[in-house]
Formats: C-alpha cells, structure tokens, sequence
C-alpha cells in the first residue's frame, strides 16, 4: 500500500529552530525536508559539510551565502543549487513573515 | 561558481507530449523535472520502472492509480509518494487548466 505525504503540511505554531525531517533515506543518498521562518545561520557560522547537496527552496523566501563568491543569492521558489562538498556556505535570512521550505537531497 | 536554476521557469506555450528534464544524475539516482498539461497515460498503460521513485508533485494536480489498489489517489501540491520498482501505476489525469510539475526522485 502506498501511502501519500504532504510537504506542506502543518507545521505547526512557531518554531524555535530549524526543522530537519528526513523524508526517504536510500543507499547514497538521503531527501529531507528543512523548514525555517525567520532563522538564519548564526554570525561567522559556516556549513561545511561532508557530502555534496542539490536543495531546492518551494516556499518562502532566502539569501545564501557563499565564502567563495562576493554576492550573496537571493532564492524564491522554484529555485535551486547544487553545493558541493566542502563548499562553505551560510543562511544569511529568511523570511520572518512566512514559513521557507526547502527540500535538500544530500548525496556522496 | 554556484548558478541557481528555477523549476518554475518558463516552460513554453504549449506542451504536445509530456517534458521531462534531468536536473542531477549522480550515483544511485536522478531528479527529473516533469511538466504535464492535461496529459494522462494511454489507456490500459502501465508503469513498470526499474528503478525505485519518490516523486512530489508541485504545482497543478493529478490523478494517480496503482493497480494493486481499488481506488484512485489525487495529488495536490506538497503531496509526494513512494513508487517502489516494478509497482505498476498510471497517470489517470492531470489538469488540463494549468500546468501540473512533478519533481521525480529515480533511485536504484
């Protein structure tokens, strides 16, 4: 039986962090589900992660941020971005009046 | 140098046959882009993929059936499922109004 999730479903009242849900883990790679509202990566913080990640932004609003390049990337829905890894990387903002999803496929 | 791609972007006028794009082959798996207007499988047509798939379906609605099942499953934007190899399936419908885009996961 096959069974049908939601993206957006409710995600409920405020969120004090960052929510991660892992949505399907597989040999090699892992989907998961990422939802912020208004968070952003703390001051001098930057990822610097183990595998690469194609994410994509489908609701809401942000600004990335990358070590190697000069100006920062604004991302509205629909867009998307492959980091590789080791590509240090930061969440400048998002958006505080509205809830951003993205959906991040993690691979090796 | 990081680019930023939109799955929204414009897609044309009309659409006589399905698309579908790859958007990332790696190891294991690919994500597909497909946009169907109105499309739906030929009748008494099934699916029965080698390879595993998680698709969500983005924008638009659409109308799957899996044969192992009696009843029909509509799919609105957010809703994602696991087809697992060799599960036959079909699209019954798509809205022929607007644009259906799916966002498809093919995993071995």
């Amino acid at each position: 039986m096959s069974s049908v999730g939601n993206l957006f479903a409710d995600i409920g009242e405020s969120l004090r962090n960052e929510l991660v849900e892992t949505i399907l883990q597989a040999p090699g790679f892992r989907i998961e589900k990422i939802v912020s509202h208004g968070h952003s990566s703390p001051e001098d913080f930057w990822y610097d992660q183990e595998e690469h990640e194609w994410v994509i932004l489908l609701k809401g609003r942000a600004v990335l941020r990358f070590e190697d390049q000069s100006e920062s990337m604004t991302m509205t829905p629909g867009n998307y971005i492959t980091i590789a890894k080791h590509q240090r990387h930061r969440v400048e903002w998002t958006d505080p009046e509205e809830e951003t999803i993205w959906l991040a496929v993690h691979y090796t």
